[in-house]
């Protein structure tokens, strides 16, 4: 089977852009998540819409499993091609097709970087805000919904996206959207695409929402000592009206790894915030009022207006955190919670994910971007231990439990990929997991688009 | 059928909640478009999910129309019953919920109109920032995706709604999202009902974002010599990077017409912004900018920093623009365009539909959300001249295609209702349109929920 999906893929994109080397199918079989890893038959690296298309085709008539690759950066099996079959890396579909300059827009290619496309839209004073830390393709920010450290101003990925171009399940291109900011005109395909993890449909190309660059900026770091006094300093400035672009909470632990490698901060929970800003005025205003709040939840040390170098190195460390972990930990299972709850329940959340490191006894660190209500702990266990293993499932599932009790939800901005299906009946109910089962058998009917995540086709 | 469906909903909603008198069913038959009046063959006013669950499996088993009713406000006949059948009033179920204060959220039940909500959520110093003007129903503005004057700073109404409760077709109830503000979990089903005007489900309960209100603002009337000149300056404000929480065109002919009830402005096209900002030296700052741009467009006056009152009265005017024109021309049809274009394209836009009143021999005017690209024209025609009426045909097929070919849309917040159904696959494309239709039969299998609207069934 393998050498006929292989000698068909080639015969779509040529000779040298298809491939079932063992090397190759091993890097497309695991994401940054500690889910098993599954290999794909053939990985296909085509350079157009038309290829995409017909290799979705030869998919649907051959009912071969089609899984959508960016950069692998996912935190939930979400890129893991569980079923085997056809995984498409977009890496050659990585063009910037159009910066519409005067629109503050964008239309790209899925398989570009994020990174490497606020690099190029740096000369325009333009940036694409949503800001996942890792390296991220705008094609696996669009399938999972990616946010980060900047979401708390600028939005997630769904705010910043207006129009794409889709390769259905059964080969068929359809657009999304248009490039108009306001937009009514019948149903909003654009979201239902958003955040459907390559389930649904491919994307091909997407029009982006940009911001100008900030002209002002400060960066804000405070100090607490608990993580309970730092969550509800979070509650205080988002409560008061005031709007950071970046409000992260980083916890001791958290904070000595980054100090290992990039920092060199009290270890101790800490806020790290940013605020941008037209006028160096406004912002030095906010700036008192965010340490009158800081005080008021017991601050211990409050620095503002730090430089854009030791800026550049916090937010360095902050983005490195993950990477830092799992280096410290290299023959450990990790697991990354990553409930999201309503501002008023953050520091509740934040507290109670606290307590249950010392009782279950699990050893990890909690962050996250705080500003959202996004609570973020990476817990890990011995590879070799499966009691201490299963100890981290019932930390997610306490964790969950209680997020979604507060009117939260199992993922903010990770997606479901595999770990979270067995939450989404208890957060969205039967109804609702039921309409959208009948979406994905409607737009998908063999079940080949990225199959076994967010739910058993 | 009508004695039979009366008798049905009475057995539901109790004997005085459910009405087929005449003058009923007149009120409930069209909306404040030019579209033909249709009649409804019951009214009912349902006070709970319960008894619209009650209605729905009703209509469902009796291939019964099912179209639901705000405030009848809406501009493209979206709330028209053309096929008869159950209105569903939700004037009964206009209760706020919850006031979710320390979140900036509201759980709301759809009759609500959003008037009276901002006024209740006045004392919590907080706002729901989408504003059409007329004082539409939260239900209304969540079915036609609404924006207005705001929308240009804190989005349309699908960037302000978190979470819904939905009777499907099948009287099945369900729950989309969450109150968290970052969701990740599963496809956007709220999304996908936001804007589908009621034929995939009716909402029953929404939870809201919200605004703190500005603690310091600033109005600005800036007048120029044509249009054109004024719609430069609109590109070169937003084009700038400034964030104005209002940014309007009005031309000469429609300020006439504020003129007469309310303002005292120069009969000429004016641009009226406001701006909002948490510290007053900020927002001069900006203003200083906006000046030099509208001076360097030709701006013949410009007024900054107006007064609460005179604030007050321009944008009392302003909304009061359609009620004044159907007042001036009683005896006329109307047709209201809706297009909007990216930022860029908007000054060919606004020159190409203002050049087409000479062309076309129209009678009209021009205004709109200029910040967001969306251009609205009013144009008239006697009711017993079946040629000029024709006219206002070719001259909304005009605009439209003039919209589309410029990356925009045929409307950017009436919705599709009636009069846009026939720009939807020029819009969108064959493909899109065709899974529109498909999810449509997939959630409203028999076609009962507001059918006739977006497309034929």
């Amino acid at each position: 089977m393998t050498q006929e999906i292989l000698s068909a893929m080639k015969s779509i994109v040529g000779e040298e852009h298809a491939s079932s080397a063992e090397s190759v199918l091993k890097l497309h079989g695991k994401d940054q998540s500690s889910h098993r890893v599954h290999l794909p038959d053939v990985v296909v690296w085509p350079d157009s819409t038309d290829q995409v298309k017909a290799i979705v085709k030869y998919a649907a008539a051959h009912g071969v499993a089609i899984t959508g690759w960016g950069a692998g950066s996912s935190l939930e099996g979400n890129s893991i091609p569980v079923k085997g079959g056809i995984v498409i890396n977009f890496g050659r579909m990585n063009q910037i097709v159009q910066v519409h300059e005067a629109d503050f827009q964008i239309t790209v290619q899925p398989g570009i970087f994020y990174k490497d496309m606020n690099k190029a839209l740096a000369k325009y004073g333009l940036f694409f805000a949503p800001d996942p830390g890792a390296n991220a393709s705008i094609g696996g920010m669009i399938a999972n919904n990616a946010s980060g450290t900047r979401t708390v101003k600028y939005g997630a990925t769904r705010d910043n996206v207006l129009a794409l171009e889709v390769v259905l399940a059964n080969g068929e291109v359809i657009r999304t959207g248009s490039r108009s900011i306001k937009q009514s005109a019948g149903y909003d395909l654009t979201h239902l695409m958003i955040g459907s993890e390559g389930t649904l449909g491919l994307v091909t190309k997407a029009t982006l929402r940009l911001h100008p660059l900030p002209e002002h900026f400060s960066a804000v770091v405070a100090t607490f000592e608990s993580t309970p006094d730092a969550a509800n300093a979070v509650f205080g400035v988002i409560g008061s009206g005031l709007n950071p672009a970046a409000l992260e909470l980083v916890d001791s632990e958290a904070i000595r790894f980054m100090n290992m490698r990039v920092t060199n901060l009290p270890e101790k929970p800490t806020l790290l915030m940013e605020f941008h800003g037209a006028a160096a005025a406004s912002i030095n205003a906010e700036l008192e009022l965010v340490r009158e709040i800081c005080d008021d939840s017991g601050c211990i040390r409050f620095e503002a207006g730090v430089g854009r170098e030791e800026r550049d190195r916090i937010w360095e460390g902050r983005h490195a955190l993950g990477e830092i972990l799992f280096s410290v930990y290299p023959d450990q299972t990790y697991l990354i919670t990553d409930v999201s709850v309503p501002i008023s329940a953050y520091p509740e959340i934040a507290a109670y994910a606290n307590e249950l490191f010392d009782q279950l006894g699990v050893n990890g660190s909690l962050f996250g971007h705080a500003g959202d209500g996004n609570v973020h702990t990476v817990i890990f266990a011995p590879k070799d231990d499966p009691e201490k293993q299963a100890v981290l499932q019932t930390f997610n599932d306490y964790v969950v439990q209680k997020a979604i009790e507060l009117d939260g939800t199992c993922t903010g901005e990770h997606g479901v990929g595999i770990g979270k299906q067995k939450y989404m009946v208890h957060e969205h109910g039967e109804g609702a997991i039921s309409t959208m089962r009948q979406v994905k058998h409607l737009l998908d009917p063999t079940g080949i688009m990225n199959p076994g995540k967010i739910f058993d086709f």
